[in-house]
Parts: structure tokens; C-alpha cells; sequence
């Protein structure tokens, strides 16, 4: 029974810096190497980062891509680490070159794992099951594989897969089964989402079950635009056994000893152009066969014999799992750092108005940025109050953070002198005049603004366009205003644990919310309680319920009515905000897709 | 040789109102019936509006459809229309009731067309075909049909199927000629892009040659968001012959009289519950041939004969075409006036420089709207000229609009007075006080706020984000600049020839193009000619080309990398943009998704 040490890379990537993730994969292999590993596996699309988007239809950016593979190889070699195995995600096209404007958009580009050793590019895989829901278009982009990759290394058969391959029955697992593999290497790019932790593991040990063969999960960390990966890489044996898991939202090296069965007979020596065997259905699993049960099986050796194993026995551990609140606040934190730095900010501005949401965004973004990157203005009005005040300050002393004050009445003055304004438009240009100010500094200071809503104002449009929705990214977009509540006692309550003063003011989490954009203005006069209206919102956005499920679940019937209309008609409103890292199962952006002139009207 | 009287309506409908869309069944079909029609076919998805997106997920939706579809068919009875064979579009779902969550989204959800008759839902199709790029996400929300629906009436086989259906060789038109039906009803929302219907021709073509029967197809007009639909709807004979054709961007019944071959034998009378057939793949033609030849064939006797035609025989007559421009300007006249006018408002406003783009969007407005509902404000700065004060005021005069002057002047030193801003800081603030002014007047007065930049803007970011971008819909945004010019001549020179006053001044059209945000501007100062910037433009958005790909087509690299650059980083502007009409074969928007975090650079 040979030994494969493995090393699973749980690293970041960025969409589209190929020369960097190439980096970061020479600079990780090489500290994988170091610690004897022979096998070591990035994330799906790790060359390119992850989702590459329409990216993928320009040619220049598919060849890049297969440039870089190529020269990653040699590269590898030239480092001395071409006795080390290395499998990792990029996008291919069939053909030497793909060809544009396709009848068929997508035909012929593949999401793709590579294996490379000795300089060589040994072994490719194409997904096979396609993501095309939630915020996933992989048909669009991509065609799927039709079969299966082995690649015999250290007297081991190992199976190349992608993802998706893993959240459906049949297919690539089905094949491994009938291959008879020792070893499945499962490539991710698998967003986060509240408690998605608690699926995989279960999922990771089904598709185990079917292949009946180790499989070796590693997934990516770091946000994207509206996305974040948060790792969570794990080995589960054939039987079921979870023998190593990684951390959450950690960069790191999961490197563990497996010992596999012997792929025994005399390999199939077809080297790097394998032909395809016929696939034996006689050995699929009864229970989830199905009709991709029929992949073919391509088998390659890979004619290299891994480094020897020096040292003692690797032992990858098993990560605690955090909680909830501390996974959400990471996903917030690592979302938004990325997404500063990724698109080469060094420093954020926003309004801080003594409130809960702009005092939440603030306690991300120093533990995002650190309190000397984060820049928070006050911005009072007439209408505001002196806790408000009061409030904001206590924030920027409890954190440190560049805290500054615009009062607004002057430039609101000067429209109200120079137009006939009355009610709504009054509040709403009080906002307005903020995200002024805000861009302003923006352009002079070169800031990311940050704006600060959250989902359940999203939702039902208590929001001003072009005002407090003004800024390029949004911490809490995908959070509604309970858990903000909720996460704000959290990260105290740590802070506290941790000896640390609490950076969030008590009296912003306790006191009523308001807009404070007319005299005594709570959220309250417009909205029902938080309590209530996130209740029908996660029934209405997340889980697509109708007017008569939510009263039928003992919401009343006049209030259902009112917050489904206050979503419907808010719709052109999302269409035009920031985005923000999604934590939920169905956040606001591409997960939701509805269109803006819409009649239809629950119950009506 | 039976005849059939049948009438295509091409008509409007509104996404999600479905009390409407029926009426609008009713009305149409008695105008029909009154003609003389014995079938009458409606578009894709008429009961539903189409697209629907993410609504497909709403149970309560999918089974308002459905209500609506077995009302309609008893009210058309009521209605006296009983006897005449209805054709509509609808969404549908498997079984009695669909269920939610479902492991793979879109599972249950059809893209259906049914067939009224006497009172009941004689028939049901669902599209086998689904299109899943450019502005379609289909496989997210359908499962493709797998049998054709084959329906005897009046002595003719009547095949149904569903848009996209006709795009793709094989399938349905396949097993059309298997069945040997005589008629082939195509039910469409195929969106308008330039040119679209130089292609539909030649494919109803091939098609009609495939099923070996006369193809009656029908399109919807109107708009629905970023989507104008155009009509062009027509009949095309097994032969190739050109029968009927419907006008562009209007709402009509084309009515025609086919002789169409006798369905011959007894038919299969198995009602409304059709026993599928074994489909014979002998009889498929040979060039076309694909794996899902085999479609099942699904026949129903709809156990009625037409109503006796007493009348001479109709001619449907085949509209002549129009030309470019003018193809472009209905599109974005309808899109402009079914947004406003099916999102509720009575009125726009928008601000009027005297420049090129604002005076376009003005002769839009007034052409879709009148002049009484369009309200337009000029915003002059110390930087404004005294020509373009001018040019806006004749724009007024000319057309009729609601001109008003807000100078900006007092609002942006108010600003200045408390903050130190400088060089860009200053130039975005007039265009954001601009912004403030115009939601202010639409808070205030109810209007849609219109914004007026070009595609080409949009795509290197000439725009200022929260300025000159402020707006609920942009009517040129897929209208590049050199574009703008000539639909701005056409439309002058069409008024001549109509005998009317031309609406654009001369000299908007005629002066260098400038943002005025400083002394002596002109966007030529930061931009290159626009006939060189819209070709670059045309290649990199359009095409998917690549730099090399540019520089080989004969344009400057240095100037090629720099439009590919601004192009690039300003995909955060895009992202937060108003919707606007689709004229392109790219558009911005949900035809083109490219990721905010993107590194990658063409060429280096």
C-alpha cells in the first residue's frame, strides 16, 4: 500500500493576474516540497482566478491562460520542483487555438485541471457537471468534459475532477468507482454561504462512498467582487473518515500522509496522449446510476516515481469549525479586503452616522484594513441628534480610525434656496448632499467609499439612490438588519473574550434605528419591526415564497402585502448598488435576477 | 387541399401582468375571429410577459400562469371565440403543483405554448431548444421539452414550438417532417438587434425546408427593460416562398389564408391525453441530422372544425423594410416609452447642455412620449458657453418640451466653501450637483429621471458616477457616439422629408463634443477621435477581440492599449448604470459580465 504525502494549497487567487497566481503557485509548491510533499493541489481556476465571467469568450485571455500553464510547468522544473506533482485549475480550449463568435457561445472552452510534473504538462481533466444556478452560468461559458482523467503516480491511480463534479451523483465519481482509483483530487472555487461548511463534509464523504476512494478536497479563500471562497479544504477516506480539514478563510497548507491501495497491475503506459478505454458499467454503483454513468476513462501514466518520504509521517489535523457569527464577520472581512486591494485602493471613506450599520461597516473595516486605511465621516444635519453625534465619535476613539465632520447644512441650503423642494425630496436631498461630500473626498483623497446599507433596506428600497447608496462596495449588503444587530454583540462580546476594548458603542446597538432625515424620525414610522420584516424578507427573497405561503406561516396578511409590494417596486434601485460580499443563499445581485418593469403582484 | 385562415398577432405585453396580457388575448383574438381567422397565435411567453427571470422560481407565480391559461381558454368560449384555435404563450410547470428548492433550479419549469379551443387547453408544447447566452440565462430557469406537439385541425397537422426552437437545426423541425405536418406555428419574443430581421428570414427559411411544411412565425414587440422587441413577424412557405410579412416595431394581426396539405389519414384521436409516438428517424433529413432527431412526437385531434370561411380570401401583403436609422430610432423610441409607460410614470426629465447626446435623448423623448410629458433643464456652470445655452433653448423651441434653467453656480460653491477640493474633485462635483438637481425635481414632481451618455462613454468611463450618470434609464447607452450623430441627422432630414421642423439644432450636431467641466474642454483633450475610438471599441466589446487582434486590423497599439485600459477599469461604473435599450449585438448589461476585480491587461 504506497504512501502520498499530499499537500492540499488553500491560497488566494485574483481574477485575471495570471503572472501572479502562477507566482503563488511556484511560491506554495516550493513550501509544499520543502515539507517532503509529493503531490500538491491548487484550486479549480487558480491560473485565472475565479469566476473568470465573459473573460472566457476573448481568445487572448483563453491562450493566456494555456501560455501560462505551459510556462508554469517549465517554470516548476526550473525551481528543482519537477519531481513534485502538481495539479491545478485554468481555463483550455479545445483545438490549438479557440475560435470566436461560436453558434454555440462557450463551445469548446473548458474549465480545466492540469496535472504538471517533470516539466510537462501529463495529464488534463475537463469539468464535467456544470453549475448554472445561483449566481453560477457555467453553461454559458463552458462545454462540459466527457470523461474521466487517470493519471498513475507513485503506484497510485489518481483521478483529476472539478467541483461541481462533486455536488451531483453519477459522472466522474461513477467513473472513478468503475477505474478503480485509490485517490479522487477534487478541485474548487465553491463560494461561501452561512453553514455551507455543514454540506460539504457530508457530501465530501458521499462521493467517497461512490468512488470508493479518498478524495482530496481543496477549495480557494479570498472574495471577488460579490463572492467570497472560504477554504474549508478536507481528505475523507473511502470509508467515510474525515482525516484532515483546514480553517476557514485561512491561507494555508493542508499537507497530510494517505496511504492508498496499489493501482497493481502493469500501468497503462499511453503517456501524455492516453487513449480512451470503454467504461465497464458493470461496476457503477447501483443506487445513483445514471446516464452520465457512461464516461469514458482516460488513463496516463505518468512515468515518474515521486520524491522518497525522509521525515516522519505528515499529519494534516482536523481545524476546529467557528461559529456563525465569526464565520459571517470573516467572509465580511476578507470580502471587503480583497476587494480593496484587489483593485488597488489603499483606503476607504464612508458616513458614520452614530447608527448600527455605519458602526458595523467601521469595525469591518479596521479589522479588513486597519484603522489607519479607514477614513469615517460625520455628516450631521439639522435633524441630527447630539447621541448620534456623540455616538460616532466614541466609535472613531474606540477604534482609531481617521474620524472627521462635514456638517451638510450649507450645501443643503443652497439648493433649498435655489429649488421648490417639500417632503420626501427634502430627506432624500439631505442624502444626497452626503454622498456628495463623500465622492468628493473620494476624488481629492483617492478612498473606496463604502456605503453602508443593509439587506433588509435593500429589499424594501429604504434607501436613498445616489445617496446613502452612493459607493463602489457595500460590507453589508447581503446582511439583514437583525444580524447586523447580531454581529455587532458578537464582535464585542470577542473583543471582549480577547482583552480588547469593544470597538461598537454600546448605544448604537441599543438605541431605535432612524434615517434622521426629518425631526424624530425613527425606521419604524415606515417599517415594521426588524424582527418581523426579516422573517417575511428570508420568506419572500431566500426561500421565493408566495403572498399565501407567508400568511399561511402566520404573518399578517395586510403587513405580507406591504413588504412585497416595497420589494417588488425597489427593484430598479438594486439594479444601480454597490456590490457586496454575499453571505446568504440567495443574496441581491446575480443570485436574484428579476426584472425591473414587473406587474406582478403577489395575491393580487 | 384545406385552407386555413390564420391570423399572427404581434403584439405587446407586460412582464408579470397577467390580467392584462389575457385581456389583451381576448381583444386581439375576437379582432381575429371578426376577420375571418380560424388560428390565431400569440408570442412566447404572452401570458407572462417575457423575460420573466428569476420569477420562474416563484411557485406562485408559475401557478398564476397556469390559472390565467385555463381562465383565458374559458373566457375566449364565453367570449364567443370558441370555435377559433388560440395559440399563446406561457410558463408551465410538471405535475399538479411545482415544488421549490429542488436540487437542480429551473427542474419542472417549461417554456410552454398552448393550444385553446373550444373552451380548453387542447394542447400544450414545451420548448425543446433553450438559449443560454448573450441576454439568456434559459437552462437557469427551464427544462427543455423533449416531444413534439403535433395537433390536427381542420384537416392540417399543426406542430407547435417555441423561439430558439427555430434557431438550431434538428430537433422539433426535425420531427416536424416525421410527424409530416402542413404548419409549423413558431411562437416568438425575439429581441431586436440591428440587422436581426436580415437574419430571421433566411432561418425561417432553412426551417420551413427542414419541417417540409409552411412556418407561420410570430414575434412580440415592446419593450421589457434593457429588451425591445420587434415584431417582424411572417409566413414562410415548405418551399422557401416568402408569404406575409409583418411590419417592424408595430402592433398588428397579420392576417393570411394558407392551403395546406391534408393531414390524409384517420386522425390519431387521443384527445386531449396524446399517447407519444416512436419517432421514425428514417424520415429525418440527412445534412441536419443530431442526437435529438429522435424527439418523441406527441399528436392530438383537436376534435373541432374550423368555422366555414365565407368571405374572399385574405392576403397578409408583405411590409416593406425600414432602413437602419430608422430600425434604430423605433427600437428606442418603443424602449424608452414601455419603460415609462409600463413602470408607471407620466413624464422625464433630463439635463439639456445643448450637446449632442442630451439634444438626441430629447428628440427620443418627445417621439415616444410628446412633448408635454418631457421636461428638460439646462444646468449652466461658469464653464457652460453661451452656444450651448443657445443650442438648448432652439432644441426647446423647436420640439416643445418643458425647458427650464437651474444654474448650478450657487450649489457647487457651497460645496466648494466647506471642502478643498481640486482639478478632477471639482469637474466630478457640477456634474454631481447636476445629479442632485434632477432627482430633486423627480422626488419633487414625479418624472423619470433620464440620463443621456453614448455607449462609447460608458465604455471608457467619460461619465461621472452619482452626475451625469443619475437616472432611471439611459436611451443611448448602446448607441455609440458616432452613432448619436447620425441618428441625429436621419432624424432631421426624416422631419424635411415629412415636411416638418427638423428637432436637433444643426449646431449640436456640427460642434466639437465637450463635457464643459473646465475651461475649453473637449473630450477630444482625453479621448481620441471618436470614429477611431468607436472601431477599438466595436473590436474589444463587440468582437472579443484582443490588442494583438486590434493592432493587426491596422489601429495604433499605444492607443489600443490605452482604450483597453480605460475600458477595463471602468467596469465599476457600468455595474452601478441605468438600464437602456438594446440595440447592438453586445450590449451592456447582462449581455456582457465581466468581473469589477479583474487584472488581466490585453498585451502584457
Amino acid at each position: 500500500m504506497p504512501t502520498l504525502r499530499i499537500a492540499l494549497a488553500q491560497v488566494n487567487s485574483t481574477v485575471g493576474d495570471l503572472p501572479g497566481n502562477a507566482a503563488s503557485v511556484r511560491r506554495f509548491a516550493r513550501e509544499a516540497a520543502d515539507a517532503g510533499a509529493q503531490l500538491v493541489a491548487f484550486p479549480e481556476m487558480m491560473l485565472t482566478g475565479y469566476p473568470i465571467e465573459d473573460l472566457v469568450f476573448r481568445n487572448s485571455f483563453v491562450e493566456a491562460s494555456r501560455r501560462t500553464l505551459h510556462r508554469l510547468a517549465a517554470d516548476l522544473a526550473a525551481d528543482g520542483l519537477g519531481e513534485v506533482a502538481v495539479v491545478v485549475g485554468y481555463v483550455d480550449a479545445d483545438g490549438p487555438a479557440p475560435t470566436s463568435a461560436d453558434a454555440v457561445p462557450g463551445s469548446g472552452r473548458r474549465d480545466a485541471s492540469a496535472l504538471l510534473l517533470g516539466g510537462e504538462v501529463v495529464a488534463t481533466y475537463y469539468k464535467h457537471h456544470l453549475p448554472n444556478y445561483g449566481v453560477f452560468d457555467e453553461n454559458r461559458y463552458f462545454e462540459p468534459g466527457d470523461s474521466l482523467t487517470v493519471v498513475r503516480y507513485g503506484g497510485v491511480d489518481v483521478a483529476l475532477t472539478v467541483c461541481e463534479d462533486l455536488w451531483q451523483a453519477g459522472g466522474p465519481f461513477a467513473a472513478a468507482r468503475r477505474a478503480g482509483v485509490g485517490l479522487v483530487v477534487n478541485i474548487n472555487a465553491s463560494p461561501y454561504e452561512l453553514n455551507k461548511d455543514d454540506v460539504r463534509l457530508p457530501l465530501v464523504k458521499r462521493r467517497a462512498a461512490e468512488a470508493g476512494a479518498t478524495v482530496a478536497y481543496v477549495n480557494l479563500i479570498g472574495g471577488q467582487d460579490e463572492l467570497v471562497f472560504d477554504g474549508d479544504s478536507m481528505i475523507v477516506s473511502a470509508d467515510g473518515s474525515l482525516l484532515a480539514r483546514a480553517g476557514q478563510f485561512t491561507a494555508e497548507l493542508l499537507i497530510h500522509d494517505l496511504d492508498l491501495p496499489d493501482a497493481g497491475e502493469e500501468p497503462n503506459r499511453a503517456g501524455t496522449a492516453p487513449a480512451a478505454l470503454p467504461a465497464k458499467s458493470d461496476e457503477s454503483p447501483g443506487g445513483e446510476q445514471r446516464a452520465d454513468d457512461d464516461m469514458a476513462i482516460r488513463r496516463v501514466d505518468s512515468g515518474r516515481r515521486p520524491r522518497p518520504l525522509h521525515d516522519g509521517p505528515a499529519v494534516g489535523g482536523i481545524a476546529d469549525r467557528i461559529n456563525d457569527e465569526a464565520e459571517i464577520w470573516s467572509a465580511l472581512v476578507l470580502g471587503l479586503r480583497d476587494y480593496v486591494t484587489k483593485n488597488g485602493f489603499r483606503s476607504v471613506v464612508f458616513g458614520l452616522s452614530g447608527g448600527i450599520d455605519s458602526a458595523v461597516v467601521a469595525a469591518i473595516a479596521v479589522d479588513a484594513l486597519g484603522a489607519e486605511r479607514v477614513v469615517a465621516v460625520s455628516m450631521p444635519s439639522g435633524y441630527s441628534s447630539a447621541h448620534s453625534r456623540d455616538d460616532a465619535a466614541d466609535l472613531a476613539k474606540r477604534t482609531g480610525l481617521d474620524y472627521r465632520s462635514e456638517p451638510i447644512q450649507p450645501m443643503v441650503d443652497a439648493f433649498l434656496a435655489n429649488l421648490s423642494l417639500s417632503g420626501l425630496a427634502v430627506e432624500n436631498l439631505q442624502a444626497r448632499v452626503r454622498g456628495v461630500i463623500l465622492m468628493a473626498l473620494s476624488n481629492q483623497e483617492g478612498h473606496l467609499v463604502l456605503t453602508t446599507g443593509n439587506k433588509s433596506e435593500l429589499a424594501v428600497g429604504y434607501s436613498t439612490l445616489y445617496g446613502d447608496s452612493v459607493g463602489g462596495f457595500n460590507p453589508l449588503k447581503d446582511v439583514p438588519k437583525t444580524l447586523v444587530w447580531k454581529l455587532a454583540r458578537w464582535r464585542n462580546a470577542d473583543a471582549t473574550r480577547r482583552g480588547q476594548e469593544p470597538p461598537i458603542p454600546e448605544n448604537s446597538i441599543t438605541k431605535p434605528p432612524s434615517a434622521e432625515l426629518r425631526p424624530g424620525q425613527v425606521d419604524t414610522d415606515s417599517l415594521p419591526d426588524y424582527e418581523v420584516l426579516d422573517a417575511i424578507l428570508t420568506g419572500y427573497i431566500d426561500g421565493d415564497l408566495g403572498r399565501d405561503d407567508l400568511v399561511a406561516a402566520g404573518h399578517d396578511p395586510a403587513l405580507v402585502d406591504k413588504v412585497l409590494r416595497m420589494v417588488d417596486i425597489a427593484e430598479y434601485k438594486r439594479r444601480q448598488s454597490a456590490p457586496g460580499t454575499k453571505i446568504s443563499i440567495k443574496a441581491f445581485g446575480r443570485d436574484r435576477r428579476l426584472p425591473i418593469t414587473n406587474r406582478f403582484r403577489e395575491g393580487v
